[in-house]
């Protein structure tokens, strides 16, 4: 290992000769630093960015906090992340991912390196420990997502409220008034709290009690397999639904399959909206999702463009809601037959068809 | 921005004892030190793993370089980013993920900045020039993935011969001899060099020639929409078809959709056998897909062992190659009636049996 003694005694200078040129904190000669840079190179000490960075406490490198163990890293999180990246590295920013926890104990740890100039944070909890981390540590931050006190936070996010809103309008506009929600599992430990879906969960009440429909929600983890047995739950427990809502995207997929494998058609006998996915996952399920598509390459970038405001001292970015807009798909229609809340099943219907 | 100078002024020293302490390059009373730390702490000067680091050289950071624009980061790469994760923790290091181009050029910017103290390469070509780029940094690194010049270098891969040895017997103690490899994409410039694609082709070819049934490969990148296309290929060129295996886990997804959607009933009239996916991909076709179940958590924690041991001067790890194993799925069964190459297409024994 060669340390600035060795270079010092290699170029035949002080040690404090060498500290002033690499940290710039005090100016030396042409000659002399002409000698430092040539004992650097003899000894393979790189005068790199650690000693820049020892010096003007910044590296051009940022980091998504990701907790890749609690959360699925899917094909929507992947559009945050990618646009994120590609959006720090027009601004000449390198952004790299930490798998860090939920609790904050992780990213403690790393921040206490110093080795970042700023976190974009990802899979916000209502109450989030690690935004408690990140003032600590004096880092600035950006959220991609929402605590409940935001209290100036840096931060954009889906806009939950319009995106149920126009999923039940568009379901209202073909017909439907049998609606169920198979939202998040809340009642799971590490998603309790979890941003996204209590969002969801509040507004689809909101929304659906302004049209006078009874509310009525099957929790669901983001699995295929939840997905199938969520499915099921639902043709047993309201029986005359015509249409179902799903907030996560494995699981919609799970939904489908699990319609399809007790016999009913899609959209024909039961319509299937996705709430939040990317076309991507859509085409996996046969047909294809309708959905509202996860705004992911909007927030990555805005995410991270709030984040680089703060770094560059530039103008704070406004915090911005972003809807999920609605895709097309072959997953909703109209419902087969006109029925009433009290009115006929869709068991009688699709019998009716078949 | 607090600088080294500052902490001097406030602390009543000179940079140089500043600079002394930080990179222990010359012992401090302690006195002094208390000076500096307080300081340091009065000015908000983190005395950080940036200081550490310039003296030790050593970050306990290590990067999983990913090239998340070129490859897709779905479940399976998941998997190895999260074991390789723990795999770090239990050993006191941090993974993160550089989500770095396949040229090596911000690899190379990254590396110039001294973070890191070793690389997990992923996503192989075969002939990389992330690795001629780790090789001039003198960075530690391990490929998770095979060169086709290994040249004494640290890896682990998926062994693509064993697996696809496996897959084809599968296959053929199911009975079948009209096999198809949709294989992945290679024409694609952003893959022609992609180690999993070459590997698992050549081995193809070898072990269906050993069994002296004919060579039949269509392209297929790694989409469902593109599996959709692949399947209806097979139908054409390919009509007596009794069972496909499928490279790609997407693409696989496409392909069971695709047979299923032009009225073919799996595996009653075609087998399908997906090659490197996970139970999680597997799970979204209906039926679910009879898989080789890529070693993903292996691997993740080989690579990143592979990786420690150099950076601890331990014993070095021994290149390790892994199967991917068979997992039960339901996309699998005999061919519907006996056949011979030059016998009845399954065309044929489909409409029989519908």
């Amino acid at each position: 290992m060669v340390t600035m003694k060795d270079v010092a005694q290699r170029a035949g200078v002080s040690i404090a000769t060498v500290s002033f040129l690499l940290n710039d904190t005090k100016p030396v000669t042409a000659a002399t630093r002409a000698r430092i840079e040539q004992a650097m190179l003899d000894l393979g000490y790189r005068r790199n960015m650690v000693a820049r960075a020892l010096a003007s406490r910044r590296t051009h490198i940022i980091a998504m906090a990701y907790p890749a163990l609690e959360h699925r890293f899917g094909m929507s999180t992947s559009e945050f992340f990618t646009s994120a990246a590609e959006a720090a590295r027009k601004e000449d920013y390198h952004l790299v991912l930490w798998p860090v926890g939920n609790d904050g104990v992780e990213l403690r740890e790393l921040l206490g390196q110093g080795l970042v100039d700023g976190v974009v944070l990802m899979e916000v909890q209502l109450v989030d420990p690690r935004v408690d981390v990140l003032r600590q540590s004096g880092t600035p931050f950006a959220l991609i997502g929402r605590t409940t006190d935001l209290d100036g936070l840096s931060h954009v996010d889906i806009d939950f409220d319009a995106t149920v809103e126009d999923a039940v309008r568009h379901l209202r506009e073909h017909g439907h008034h049998e609606l169920v929600l198979i939202s998040g599992d809340l009642d799971d430990p590490r998603f309790h709290d979890y941003g996204p879906w209590v969002r969801t969960e509040e507004a689809y009440r909101r929304v659906v009690a302004s049209y006078d429909l009874p509310i009525r929600i099957i929790p669901c983890s983001d699995t295929t397999q939840a997905g199938k047995a969520a499915a099921a739950r639902v043709l047993t427990e309201y029986p005359e639904t015509t249409a179902i809502l799903v907030l996560n995207e494995y699981a919609a997929l799970g939904v489908v399959a699990g319609l399809k494998h007790t016999g009913h058609d899609i959209p024909g006998d039961i319509s299937v909206l996705s709430l939040l996915t990317v076309p991507e996952t859509a085409a996996m399920a046969d047909p294809e999702l309708t959905m509202m598509r996860t705004p992911g390459p909007e927030l990555g970038q805005l995410g991270t463009q709030a984040l680089l405001r703060q770094l560059e001292g530039d103008d704070p970015l406004p915090p911005q809601l972003v809807p999920a807009k609605l895709h097309p798909g072959a997953t909703v229609a109209g419902p087969r037959a006109p029925r009433s809340k009290a009115g006929a099943g869709r068991r009688g219907a699709r019998k009716a068809r078949s």
